[in-house]
């Protein structure tokens, strides 16, 4: 049961294989990625998405890059990389891990050799970066769910928003990954997940995933939390994010801060679950995290249907920023920050003496 | 600009008309009912939706019910009259106005002579009803806009929640009359309409009666709206109710709850507007009042579409009851209700000596 590999990035023949989540449940389709700018293509339009996934496919597709620049210029393939790099942070807005990648693949570009194809060596970062958040979410996994026992309320549901599991990372999960490692150790028998419109990752990936596991499952539309939270039905709020400041303010899917204020209101523990490659220190708070904007019409069609009368617009925040006051505990792979500041995180990133901040 | 006439319900050609409000807003389809298991069946299955819409089919309804069986049993049509009305009453169990409205039309049966046709008299009471909400909705309205009026904020929006325009009622609105009032006054510059899941409420109705009036309007994901109140960008939350207790708890569309949590949190005003027909004085708190939960499909399904995996299930309450304590004014056809409780509302049903409660 632990660990069923779901996964939705792959490197398959020389390509970026990537499992088309906008088509999730109903068809699995993979799609084949031999350039960057298919990957590029592939973040905008969210066949990828959650934010240590973007970061994975980013990843690949600087090697997808350097391959395809070497042969085209060879040793000036550094330059010609220049817009590709680009390209690919400018793909979307929030989630920190892409540029957390994209400055990683950077720095050992850095030291390559100009006369050398570069490909073997940035694939083998890529595939080091999507090996490593594996390990860093069953790490998580297992603080998460040490958290969860010592509270010792048993035969609770925990309730999530959106998709944090093998599809939004590089496998098992962030706060899934604790929702899995609480459920095989017996401290909670289910999850309340919220559908989470509009792109309703909640029911597509996160019912899908859990289904798999044979995790107990049920939906709920968003505006149904508090009812639920009011019921004594969940113990904890746990969610994944997409970045995280360096005083503990949050970025994370829209109705993220939602479910946080209303957590708080309820007595419902807040647990966010982010590897480090989540945070951004540069950032004060969450205040200068940039919140992206979609389409109004991801609110006005439904499945290719109108849903609202034509001229009608939306309002399509995609993140919300949840303040870290409201935020009980942040689970990393190098621990757990509880009640989140700019002291609590200095301490996770430089346990000895610091200048940070 | 003032009342532009949307309809929903029409006594016409002896038949009532329902405007069917499933397929709104792509589709204005009417359809027309003989008999009262007609009207039930529109009921239960949504065709008419809205506490105070509900009430006046049901109406209505019983009108189409005491012609048919007086002209099959005559005298007897009273006694044959009771599984009727055990129908209309068993169609949807939280809306009290279908109850509110069985019981006058149950008074006046017992005024009736057995031996009349009692057709015309219930088909006046019905019309009567009718007439006499949307004159409550007007009266609100001019209510509730002196209220906003009051607290001197310009240039704001105000969210809504579901529908609760002349869709809802029978005419003008509860909450939608209060943005009508107030937007015609020139106290708020427009709205933000949750999308309102599973139904779409918000998306499909409230914003097509709000653009049919010229009254600006933006859809949000349920989920964005603490994003939206932490920007300052609402000053009030204003809802309808679909059953008020004595206490003054509302039940209403399932996440007016979670609105009026989010609402005290951000220091946003929270306005209920609903008719005396909507209160249900029997009832000590919003504890007794009874939640109705219809088919997890209405989440997992959209527009005959599977957007979950098969056999995840859907809990779907589709109203919550929101305390007393968060909701700062309830305003009725009788005068506004500030911070209510059992005493407040009392004032407002026996406002000189009473024994009520």
């Amino acid at each position: 049961m632990q660990n069923r590999s779901v996964e939705a990035i792959r490197w398959q023949n020389d390509q970026l294989g990537l499992l088309d989540q906008r088509k999730l449940p109903l068809e699995e389709i993979w799609i084949e990625h031999a350039s960057v700018d298919e990957v590029v293509n592939s973040i905008v339009e969210m066949v990828v998405r959650g934010a240590p996934a973007i970061g994975i496919a980013a990843a690949y597709g600087v090697a997808l890059a350097g391959r395809a620049q070497y042969s085209r210029v060879g040793a000036q393939w550094k330059q010609a990389l220049a817009p590709d790099l680009r390209a690919l942070a400018g793909s979307r807005p929030t989630a920190v891990n892409l540029f957390w990648a994209l400055d990683r693949m950077g720095g050992l570009i850095s030291e390559l050799a100009d006369s050398v194809d570069p490909f073997e060596r940035l694939l083998v970062e890529a595939r080091a970066i999507h090996a490593e958040d594996l390990v860093a979410n069953q790490t998580m996994g297992r603080l998460g769910a040490d958290l969860i026992a010592r509270e010792s309320v048993t035969g609770k549901k925990v309730i999530t928003h959106c998709n944090t599991g093998s599809l939004a990372t590089g496998g098992y999960g962030t706060a899934l990954g604790v929702i899995r490692s609480a459920y095989n150790a017996g401290l909670i028998d289910g999850v309340y997940a919220d559908e989470t419109r509009p792109w309703l990752q909640g029911s597509r990936l996160t019912a899908w995933e859990l289904q798999q596991d044979g995790i107990p499952v049920v939906l709920n539309a968003d505006g149904a939390a508090a009812h639920i939270m009011s019921k004594g039905a969940v113990s904890w709020v746990i969610v994944g994010a997409d970045r995280v400041a360096a005083n503990g303010d949050v970025a994370n899917k829209i109705g993220t801060y939602s479910l946080a204020v209303l957590a708080r209101y309820h007595g419902v523990k807040m647990m966010v679950v982010a590897p480090t490659s989540t945070f951004d220190l540069a950032l004060q708070s969450g205040k200068d995290i940039p919140i992206e904007e979609r389409s109004g019409e991801e609110l006005t069609m439904f499945v290719g249907r109108k849903i609202a009368p034509e001229g009608v617009s939306g309002f399509n925040p995609v993140f919300d920023v949840t303040p870290a006051e409201l935020i009980d505990v942040i689970v990393t792979e190098r621990g757990v920050i509880e009640s989140p500041s700019l002291a609590t995180v200095k301490a996770i990133f430089c346990p000895k003496k610091s200048t940070l901040g």
